[in-house]
């Protein structure tokens, strides 16, 4: 039986107090019970001993948890917020629909994702593509398209296919496991991805579609990426049997966007939060690992648990703000100095119908103006409702950050009148995602690497450090910062445990 | 007079349960005493109560205190390691000399820090620079020269002062206090310095001696850092009546590396801290700092201390780990993510005598090879014994992170032996600075900006959050990441605070 003990180190022990006095800390006692793990011995001060304590419960730690339980193992997960899920989110909308607030999209060779719904029971369909897109150009011409690319001349259109066709070449040289062996890796991680479009490509279309590329599936803008780093992203924007290209990478149809969940993909998180039961404590931060002979005292703002082993699944940058007793190594603590989370919003507005159906639009703009530039119809599969999905990627969310919601909501309905017409303007809902400045997410995914990062730190994403390890979409080796990545990370990382 | 209670988050309430069960939490007690600030009114829950609390007691952390004190406010700094001075640290040697771990040099326009060190009693003298200097070549030759440059045919000088006058010009454009608002700021912050040297420069001598401008200036590759941010550097080598240049960042006559201080540059923080004695309080990590109602409540490891104004004194990286309730915006945040420190390592080899001048070197290495490419003088004024400083910057200090303390040594005493003979190889005292190691540092001065953080999230540097003001040598307009930096921020601070 364990021993529950609290005797070290809980701010809510002087909680009334420091309300009294006007101010709260930000740490909610646990809610959920504590687990029952079961050992022999009871290490002095912790509240709870089990074999593997999970920090974080997102898509990887809940993966890692679930597949150590299976195991037979102990396990404890411990995650800051009051829910599950991480970067996946999904809410219910007054119409009795559910909506992504994060994470959303899955498609071809997304295999591990996909194993881990059909095991959980929660279905895929493809999302609404029929009709055109529109595209819109720096100068406001709104131009209607099918296909993957905008309508450009022959000249633009040929000059970025040698451009993709360079970049996978390129890509195809990077070792999704060790990228930082790469041949030229020292050169590719020398320039910024904006830097290797000014200096290769000399269509102007070209050039403004590949740094929109880089907006699209980074959140990030071209100029804060090395270029290794977004090679590696396409490198592993596949699977053991589909080497990755740009193409999978930026797709709607057959690509990273292809797919949905119905009912959403945070039905993936709370199932597996809901076998793993009270084995998952919410509102319980972790600030501190202490690691001593082989095992670890992990310290919560009201929780201090001793285990064997622990997954810290976490995006670097939020890893590195644990206090780690002995501290990390040099390369590891400097790699979360310089692994930060992109820049990213997301606002869905939702009407009686999708209204832009009648119109012959799929609802995906890619435009060179505005506050959002990237749409998607995030309808239900039955079209019972119509919603319109509003990505704010990089410079757009960075432009919005001191602006209240109301704002925001404006800006963006401005924007989906002028791309879908005045209906737009009207949604009977709308939900805002600013995942920058929630605490204890900071950032979209993906995390990503500016130059010089990932030949000399990169060897640190997955290396243990004692009894920790790493977890997390920005440590996976296919379909790195997506949810398929974050399954992986997870389960690999409760495979290395296994394995011992 | 103060009301000084223990009742909160104080590890050490239960050191010794975790010491019993063979772990440490890190944390020692203050052996400070707590200072006595007296207000009317204690705010429940904390230990004490003061006007300012300041986060950090290196150069900026103390220089701010000091003007604070002088103003007549009730200040307490709290300091995470066992001593004060940051990034600044000398030594005692066997030999009764003194010698400098950490930040040592300065020179002409550097006017806050000799003014302080003027009222301290501590006093500069020029650095040796009697003899030649030997410039290493990547195939291992030794050229011996005089002046700030090695030795090159003339095509190669030409190209060299062309690129050195293209950045000073560039440089020029940028505002010292707002390099974000710079002509063409995003289009030089979309760049690494490396691609613009590979751009812009034809002649490879010119080239090599570029690249290695950016180790010896910033302990940063040239792929590491945005060119925006080495001409901001360059712009802020200066003060107000001298604008900043290149050759004044990377001199030693007459630049940055001119001058030292008369047994060392410590003496100026622990003077410092003498006058502001039981005020500041060391072994005092600050975890978390707690706003509401227009004051502030900085809680450590093992105090809590409740203020009307928070100077938090560290570099934005560090400051970053530091919990704050309510959280930051999310501008502030993404710029701790992306402002890591340098890779910097420091080693001090001394001798009976400094025999290299004899053969009429003055201790100056600029090689292409080794482990240290970058050595001075660094002996006592009056040359009664030999020191050899070795920095290790960047990449040769990444390449040895995994290495032990005496493999390190063995490296570095082979170059040393390499560049001065065999005299070189055994020293009486050998000093090592691994500073990306340390806990409460984790990398070296100077931090820098990778391209896009600088005109996306620069704003944040020195913008207040509520209570809190941001010091350090990462947000100075002079002397940006040198002790200079470091002074001018801790008393701009404190002037912001006074100004109200």
């Amino acid at each position: 039986m364990p021993r529950i003990r609290r005797g070290i180190m809980r701010p809510q022990m002087n909680r009334r107090s420091l309300l009294g006095a006007g101010v709260a800390l930000g740490a909610g006692a646990a809610t959920t019970a504590v687990a029952t793990p079961a050992r022999a011995q009871a290490v002095d001060g912790a509240d709870a001993i089990v074999d593997t304590v999970v920090v974080g419960a997102g898509l990887a730690g809940l993966a890692a948890a679930r597949k150590l339980v299976a195991a037979g193992k102990k396990v404890l997960v411990l995650e800051a917020r009051d829910r599950v899920g991480g970067r996946v989110h999904d809410i219910g909308l007054a119409n009795g629909g559910t909506i992504e607030r994060g994470g959303q999209f899955t498609g071809p060779t997304q295999t591990r994702l996909q194993a881990l719904a059909d095991e959980l029971g929660v279905k895929t369909f493809t999302g609404y593509n029929t009709g055109e897109s529109i595209y819109y150009t720096a100068d406001g011409t709104a131009i209607r398209y099918t296909g993957a690319l905008p309508p450009m001349d022959n000249d633009s259109y040929q000059a970025l296919g040698q451009a993709i066709y360079q970049l996978d070449t390129l890509a195809s040289t990077v070792p999704v496991d060790t990228p930082w062996a790469a041949p030229k890796a020292e050169e590719l991680d020398g320039q910024t991805f904006a830097s290797w479009i000014e200096g290769n490509v000399t269509n102007a279309n070209a050039k403004t579609i590949l740094h929109l590329m880089s907006n699209g599936a980074l959140s990030a803008e071209s100029r804060d990426i090395s270029l290794l780093w977004i090679l590696y992203y396409i490198a592993v924007s596949g699977n053991e049997t589909n080497p990755g290209n740009l193409t999978r990478l930026i797709s709607t149809l057959g690509g990273a966007r292809d797919s949905r969940f119905v009912g959403g993909p945070y039905q993936i998180a709370t199932k597996m939060a809901a076998a793993l039961g009270s084995k998952v404590v919410l509102k319980t931060p972790v600030r501190r690992i202490v690691q001593s002979g082989g095992s670890a005292l992990v310290v919560a703002d009201n929780l201090v648990v001793s285990a064997s082993s622990v997954v810290v699944a976490l995006p670097p940058t939020l890893a590195g703000r644990i206090v780690y007793s002995p501290a990390l190594p040099a390369t590891r603590d400097q790699l979360t100095q310089r692994f930060p989370l992109s820049s990213i919003g997301k606002a869905i507005a939702v009407y009686d119908k999708p209204f832009w159906r009648d119109a012959g639009l799929n609802g995906q703009v890619a435009a060179l103006t505005g506050t959002t530039r990237s749409t998607f119809d995030n309808s239900p599969p039955d079209g019972s409702y119509g919603a319109l999905l509003a990505f704010l990627d990089g410079d757009q969310m960075r432009a919005v950050e001191d602006k209240s919601d109301a704002t925001v909501k404006q800006l963006i309905l401005d924007d989906l009148t002028r791309y879908f017409g005045s209906k737009a303007a009207t949604p009977t809902e709308f939900v805002l995602g600013r995942w920058d400045a929630e605490e204890y997410t900071r950032g979209g995914a993906p995390g990503f690497t500016p130059p010089g990062v990932l030949t000399r730190f990169g060897t640190a994403i997955r290396k243990t450090s004692g009894v920790i390890h790493w977890a997390g979409a920005e440590t996976a080796t296919f379909w790195n910062g997506h949810m398929e990545g974050a399954v992986r990370s997870g389960e690999q990382a409760a495979a290395d445990i296994l394995k011992g």
